[in-house]
């Protein structure tokens, strides 16, 4: 009586982190003076990451690209849904045994899930994470003429990561991370291949930004966006949440040791990644003037918010309109 | 300036319903007394669908099966998550109409989502519903030796829908429910017509449970489970979780008017779709003997909860091993 999903859940039900599992629905412990904050992204296998991608680093990235949600919201992750589609023979443990290590590393317990047969590997990951019921809200709107403008990590580089996966670099996963094998061309010089491996991992393993987006929710007044499609595409949507402009100085842009060889060698242009190549999943914020985030975070002033419903990028000391690029999911154009 | 996806959600924030559209995570409203309840659940098309189904079928259905989750915790639905991978040029405004006016009619408010692209289209949503604190929990652990073991409505007829969709049966939205075009052999008599475009429809829209689950869970005791694989698969399941075995009786299966003609049409046993053929989206629940549910609620008695941790199917009197059929999503053969 080989009953593959009875099997594999009654597998996940013996493994920790696991104890809301096995109902239809999933009975949330009460948490009082909390107010719940939720978010939901896919991966999918072929769009978001290479098709032969090991499932354990597709795990590990679901989990990432949702905690960035709910660091903008300065959330603590609290519980996970994952809905998994998968062809016939999935490994459907390895899934599961990355995924529940990197709920556990982050504070996250497995509440429900899904388990279908499909031809093209689909995840979909719900987090659900908890502020004080009196904590001031964090969110896009909070940003007002005056304040500065910061990204919470360097910007382009999980784009140049995802073009060299694009170009034959493999992962597979080791316990300090993922190991990276790059295309025979770009294997020297050495501080290249290193900057190459820096940015595939950066790609596939998006900086966890909880911590800052906590700092960032304690702050009386702050706005922050998760930069997912690109700053070109992000910072409008901040804008117009908070019914600012803003204008952001290009040679503030912060990028990796090594980025700008690396785009020479990928016939890139670094500002055309840092604004446009999406997936950076950090921070993007907005802060009085005169309250900087602590220097622990490493983040970078990259301009400032204006009073004008308009962007405007300073390049080289001209002005110039706000690029039309980024990651579109309806436009293949983008 | 033609950017897809920010136009759709601009769209879709026009609506009601979505007030808590527009952040990277959404926060929901304080419930004071209450416990959150949340499941997940995807449809694919191709996998649970006919590949050319109409999105707003398929938003209907995708809201259905998950409120059939919360039905079995006695749950009232209040949010909803849903992401959509979907191929280019896919209506998704055609989807997000259905899947408000959905959600509308069942109280519930969209608070999140993502879109991406995929060569599948895929939905997975996640629900969100209350439960009173102070309330009893409704799961599958309440049945105890003893109880009767009831249905909350036909079975089998999902399945028979299932068939005849791909036997060529076509449906398209109207007003009052799917409208369904049946394939040429099965549109005469009138009687075995009617039968199967009913079968079609309960396919495509499964019942509403909530107000039973409600009910249920007012009981001092009861146990509850949500009908998708199949009474031969799911009868064990909550079986397990309580501890006990049970009886049924395969005469008392309740099947839908000229559910009998319409298996002879298709060359199907009604007891092996009643028993394996899935996705009956309704409530299997045990409660106490003398505490049957009301008539409203139009439930079949079909057995007893025993003390043994054995499953038994009493067919002509003569009693038989439990089936192993039904729907398994990690095994083809089922």
């Amino acid at each position: 009586m080989s009953r593959g999903e009875d099997e594999l859940l009654a597998w996940l039900r013996s493994r920790p982190g696991t104890e809301l599992l096995g109902d239809d629905a999933a009975r949330l412990p009460a948490a009082p003076g909390k107010v719940w904050i939720v978010t939901t992204d896919s991966q999918i296998a072929g769009v978001h990451v290479p098709p032969e991608l090991d499932p354990a680093l597709l795990a590990r990235r679901l989990l990432r690209v949702n905690l960035s949600d709910l660091a903008a919201s300065g959330a603590e992750p609290a519980y996970a849904l994952v809905a998994v589609s998968a062809p016939p023979g999935f490994a459907h443990r390895r899934l599961f045994d990355a995924l529940l290590a990197a709920c556990a590393e982050a504070g996250v317990r497995l509440a429900g899930g899904d388990l279908a047969r499909s031809p093209v590997l689909t995840l979909t990951l719900t987090l659900l994470g908890t502020r004080p019921a009196d904590a001031p809200v964090l969110s896009r709107k909070g940003a007002r003429p005056g304040d500065a403008l910061w990204a919470g990590a360097t910007l382009g580089e999980s784009a140049a990561g995802q073009r060299l996966l694009a170009r034959g670099a493999r992962a597979v996963p080791s316990v300090r991370g993922p190991r990276v094998t790059l295309a025979a061309e770009l294997r020297r010089p050495r501080a290249l291949a290193e900057a190459a491996r820096r940015a595939v991992v950066r790609h596939l393993e998006p900086r966890l930004q909880l911590e800052l987006g906590a700092w960032l929710g304690s702050r009386e007044r702050a706005a922050a966006i998760d930069l997912s499609d690109g700053l070109a595409r992000d910072l409008p949507r901040l804008a117009r949440e908070s019914g600012v402009g803003a204008e952001v100085e290009a040679d503030l842009l912060p990028f990796s040791e090594g980025f700008e060889g690396l785009c020479a060698a990928l016939g890139e242009e670094p500002i055309d990644l840092a604004l446009g190549g999406g997936e950076d999943y950090c921070l993007l914020f907005a802060l009085p003037e005169n309250e900087p985030p602590p220097g622990r975070f490493e983040c970078a002033r990259i301009g400032r918010v204006t009073e004008a419903e308009r962007l405007v990028l300073v390049r080289s000391g001209r002005r110039q309109s706000w690029p039309e690029t980024g990651w579109d999911h309806l436009q293949p154009s983008g």
